[in-house]
């Protein structure tokens, strides 16, 4: 097997730029890196990352702690995480399980304890922080993405002001019956649920609607949002003419819905979701925007700011979702011209 | 920092045991693999993993390529990777981007070449194999899934059979003109979209239906499928009356343009999907069924067998779809009385 010295030699750089390059710790320019990798990959050329490890006490590994890989949110969140640690030169391991799954309690209990990372990025941890507390017993830095905690830096939308301006937008639009689709039924939901919950609270409430404040339990999935939809429009007298959906899968799920029901979009009920999901065009949705992949790449971002220097002055970001109005929302009473499905 | 002889003392068991059931190498019994975490987890002992790498030559860890996370099948593919890898107690490195992307670039020229990892899973490689040579030059076990290579063992569905019993069933309905949509433009198809495609044109060609044949390009997601759809859909003259898509995005896309259009599924148009998506119930669609998260688990399941016995006698995987009839598929000219979208 070739030695360092011998890739080297044949990317015409020194021995020490070579090993920098394929160890990823230090500075390597992006070309001078590539005619190494080129140069270790003709040569057959195989670092000891192990040895690596042992001699410098990095890994050059990010763990990334996960619910779900399978919804638009995480994937998103998850895609912009592996480009930005790929530019940086470190590996990703993953950990994903969903909640209160064999494979959640494994990775806690069994792999996660193994260490085999510089630092995580825990991505919609389940409250009410036992989790966190976990992590952060790992004395590594912890970065996470959804949430609020002073405990841990933390990436994420303003999910109460999602919520509050998801209503207001319908409210300014003359709806007074409207309600909230979309967060689990039970007191203890996860934290994007209760903060998007009440906003729409504090924004019916401020508008003196205290008594229209309803909540319909949805899983966060088109297909859950589509049968939570078909129940509450089914009752022509309950019917409310505006809905806020906890996130753009439940409010396309609840669009379609509407159209099996005869139920016109905008014309005669106004639908708003959260995120600006793929699908959000498609179905002509008026949303609030977040972009989670850039949300990745700001948590990779925080992560290595802080593992370059422990003691760095970092603060949380706390990102404001942008209305985008498209055609599923407009005045109570004056909605569009009746629109077949999708357009 | 406490030792492994403490963990070991604190959770009763021998030091090899405990060092066995931290190391994931060697059986050691769920339950006292939980006893020894819990132990090493209260006196804060952690095990140095680059040691245990130098000691046994092995990671215990497996690569995943994907090239992307954020589409129903491989999300699923991961989620079921992920699993069953947390089962035997690997860590899951994942390299993920797209084709042609820079992220693709650094995780083949970069990262994969450091070999943090015991053998590799690779699912979706583009064609016609460079990606594969590439992998298989790094000496390590590699199991695909998607796809057919005598040089790797594979796990995949037969997407040939596939694309033949989708068009087959429309046939049986009494179709003729029949259109599959979804597979890319060009001749350079990746292998999943050429063998659905190649399986319609054999079904059409042996029904005598050579005239007939007519393929309407998309990418696979439901606003591309929803797209070519509104294209095709649109010219009355040569509106088909039933349709193929390449795979159950593409389809519900489709379904969502006709009811724009005003086209009623199935009485005018017979939609057939292959996945078995989670969205296909919600509406309605008839498909080949095919369970990601189990070829997933297949792909751990070959490579352990393969790390385990480097000469075992093991086969590749092809797995037959499952015709699962919903409505949104009829007779030609018989079709259901016109049922609103999602019913």
């Amino acid at each position: 097997m070739s030695g360092i010295a011998e890739v080297a030699r044949l990317a015409g750089v020194s021995k020490s730029t070579a090993s920098r390059a394929l160890s990823g710790a230090g500075y390597v320019s992006a070309q001078t890196r590539s005619r190494v990798a080129d140069a270790a990959s003709s040569l057959g050329y195989v670092p000891s990352t192990a040895a690596q490890s042992l001699a410098t006490g990095r890994t050059q590994n990010v763990g990334v702690v996960m619910p779900y890989v399978t919804r638009w949110f995480f994937a998103e969140v998850l895609e912009g995480i592996q480009s930005a640690l790929l530019r940086r030169g470190y590996d990703l391991t993953l950990y994903n399980g969903s909640p209160g799954s064999a494979s959640r309690r494994r990775a806690f209990d069994e792999a996660l304890i193994r260490k085999r990372f510089d630092g995580l990025i825990a991505v919609g941890l389940e409250p009410p922080g036992d989790e966190l507390d976990r992590l952060l017993a790992l004395g590594k830095p912890v970065v996470r993405v959804v949430g609020t905690d002073d405990r841990a830096l933390t990436v994420g939308l303003d999910d109460l002001d999602a919520g509050r301006r998801a209503t207001e937008h319908l409210l300014a639009l003359g709806h007074r019956r409207v309600v909230f689709v979309g967060a689990a039924g039970t007191a203890r939901r996860p934290h994007v649920e209760s903060a998007r919950l009440t906003g729409y609270r504090d924004a019916m409430a401020e508008a003196g609607l205290d008594d229209e404040i309803r909540h319909v339990p949805s899983a966060l999935s088109m297909p859950d949002g589509y049968a939570a939809a078909v129940d509450l429009l089914s009752d022509v007298r309950s019917r409310p003419t505006g809905i806020v959906a906890v996130c753009d899968e439940v409010a396309v799920g609840t669009i379609v819905a509407a159209r099996r029901l005869g139920i016109q979009v905008p014309a005669a009920l106004s639908v708003i979701g959260i995120d600006d999901h793929e699908y959000a065009d498609m179905f002509s949705l008026t949303t609030l925007r977040q972009v989670p992949r850039e949300q990745g790449t700001q948590a990779v971002d925080l992560l290595m700011a802080r593992l370059d220097d422990a003691d760095a002055a970092l603060a949380s970001i706390s990102l404001k979702p942008r209305l985008i109005v498209r055609s599923s929302t407009a005045a109570l009473g004056r909605g569009a011209i009746p629109r077949p499905e999708g357009s």
